[in-house]
């Protein structure tokens, strides 16, 4: 008999995603006449950078002949994307990062998800709570729901996370900053504790930083490889999503330097370190195929002049969103955070008691307008609230108008 | 400290492709005036057809405008595209399958890889000798090194393996038909057969049909799910790779049917049966996020009448280029097999004693051409040697010159 795997089973009943769309779905239908603004989901709304759009143009035409034609490419990405990324994402702020340590692929998701392959069981796992629930669910799913230590972000550290303490040792972190779904960032000295934390533990940080096109802020690093020592103990998960709004034409990458290292079990053959680099090189080789060159091209572009302006200017436009939430908030007298370094609001539940689901039912049926309750992204979210600010400048004016209406009856 | 997944540890040191690359290049570098022509990895070359090519640009230029733009898209793949493909791939051939049962991918060989996410350890997994070693590399990775069976084929029974014998259960089968990398074909009888075994020993059929559009013989089912009952005790593969040129391009789709089961650990909380479909739902919601969009209405307008068409061609094209291939080796006096119904011609190394690596090599260093070593599929595969049909006429003819002049000397 064909045996599933049982920790599927430990998982709760729906991503959180999904849940929130059921309740929107169930008020559209029972109210027909409403416009209801989404500021729920994380996705973008404006179109692709135009030199994204003209690149991809291009590639489909070299598709369409046989001298230009592009079958099977390169699992790990094509090199004019991979010599791209390394120039303008890490060379230019003094990175020491190869383009043959970068593997392009068509999600960050995927790839945190898929990271797990290449570790073994028995690792302690250490994510925040809130947190993004893929490191969460992608853990159970692996089997590690035994061995997950939630750490508490909350406005009093500033959401990043204490370090374990002595005797509470944790294999592997996930780091993910600028972050969601708090909108808080890391500093320096936090990343460099958790790099020395890490050293000194002989720990793996997996440092998601899909969102750092949003720091405004100079003194922010946009990669833990601007922490010295960050290339033995960290791979960094990037994106084309939030950036260049590649939510729906997909491609990410994943930087694993080499000579970061894992342990072996003694005895299992290879000696007792193995690089990491090695293990997903094999892993993507043999369950992946690489991105389309269509999309490859389209993500090459984001780095030309005009792609980088252009993408500047879309990321402007949500941060400037994520202001008028802001202000409306403080209008409100409502406490909030993030939406400077970040394209999310997160804000406090504003009625003593009230939990995120109420208040998310409360502004889809008084305002119509769907943010993400803060206990969908772990218990210490609760009586917390995300918006965000990827929509149009119509909807988000339209949608603060609401809330604001709202909250002030 | 971080651990890693031993049984990374203990996969042989090169996935077959990059082997043959490196020798290849390596030639290539010490002679630098040959041509070589590459009959070896099953790439396609000819450009894509005329309606992908006109509905991508259509696609891209959706992307560049805010009103048509589009973001995430469901992770099981656009409604439009599951639509075409039940339409045209399953009830056109009397296949009761609905749209919700597919899962659009970025390619086969993620998913023939992933689907062991949702499979539990203790499986006896079967494959055929020789193999695509994706199935071999995965379940080596999933830890499943121990419960490997390997089915032999070969000549004497077509190709397709015997039914495991009473004592010798097996629960999860990799059936690949027409068959990487042999050509072979599998007729109605045999797979009612595996269909029946699978029902009657509660096992589970991972049914690869990455190549159903060389079916040319009427008789030959292009789905296992023409066969009563497959629904029950089947998942199918399918791709775009292969008839619409997409191995650049990267789309495929695999079908998991409601209904179909395994079994869970008693008392690991549902009850013993669990389907599959809302597992691997799970699964490619919390660890993929769908197919570029472009990508899928190049897909959609493949199932269009001029889209069907352009396909039709090409695989005509690929079936002559395969009849070239035959027919060189009929004059040669080698036993060749498959290329009638499949894009691959298995021949018997001519040489007696010679092993198949080294027919490859004395092919690349006096013919120019490389080929695929059988042994690289399987042990049972030495003294086998793939040809591939992709490539165009004008190399097809020039390799099979080649050949035959080396071969007679």
């Amino acid at each position: 008999m064909a045996r599933i795997n049982d920790n599927y089973l430990k998982l709760q009943a729906g991503y959180l995603f999904p849940e929130i769309g059921r309740r929107i779905g169930a008020f559209a239908q029972a109210n027909p006449d409403v416009r209801i603004i989404k500021l729920g989901i994380g996705d973008v709304t404006e179109p692709l950078p135009a030199a994204c759009v003209a690149a991809m143009h291009k590639a489909v035409d070299e598709m369409a002949c046989r001298e230009t034609f592009h079958g099977y490419g390169p699992e790990q990405g094509e090199g004019f994307l991979r010599e791209a990324i390394v120039e303008h994402d890490f060379r230019a702020r003094g990175c020491d990062i190869e383009a043959d340590e970068v593997f392009v692929s068509d999600g960050s998701k995927c790839d945190t998800g898929n990271i797990l392959d290449i570790l073994g069981p028995g690792n302690v796992i250490a994510i925040t709570d809130p947190v993004y629930p893929v490191y969460y669910d992608t853990n159970v799913m692996a089997g590690n729901i035994d061995q997950i230590r939630l750490l508490p972000i909350a406005a009093e550290n500033g959401f990043t996370p204490a370090l374990p303490r002595e005797g509470e040792r944790v294999d592997v972190i996930y780091l993910c900053y600028p972050n969601n779904p708090t909108g808080a960032v890391a500093s320096r000295d936090t990343l460099t504790q958790w790099v020395a934390y890490a050293k000194n533990n002989d720990a793996l940080i997996l440092f998601d930083a899909a969102y750092e096109s949003y720091i405004t802020d100079p003194d922010i690093p946009h990669s833990i490889y601007e922490i010295p020592g960050a290339c033995d103990v960290a791979i960094e998960f990037r994106s084309f999503s939030k950036n260049a709004g590649f939510t729906g034409t997909r491609c990410a990458y994943t930087v694993v330097p080499r000579g970061l290292t894992g342990t072996a079990t003694p005895g299992s053959g290879a000696g007792e370190r193995v690089e990491l680099h090695g293990l997903w090189n094999r892993r993507q080789t043999t369950k992946f195929n690489g991105v389309s060159y269509i999309v490859q091209r389209g993500a090459e572009a984001a780095f030309s002049a005009e792609g980088q302006e252009q993408i500047a200017a879309l990321v402007r436009f949500y941060l400037d969103n994520a202001r008028i939430v802001l202000d409306t908030m403080a209008d409100l007298g409502i406490e909030a955070h993030g939406g400077v370094n970040a394209p999310y609001v997160w804000l406090k539940v504003p009625k003593a008691g009230m939990d995120s689901w109420t208040l998310f039912d409360e502004l889809l049926t008084r305002a119509h307008v769907a943010g993400t309750p803060g206990s969908g992204f772990g218990a210490a979210g609760e009586g917390y609230f995300r918006l965000s600010a990827f929509n149009s400048r119509e909807n988000v004016q339209e949608a603060m108008a609401r809330i604001h209406d709202a909250m002030s009856r």
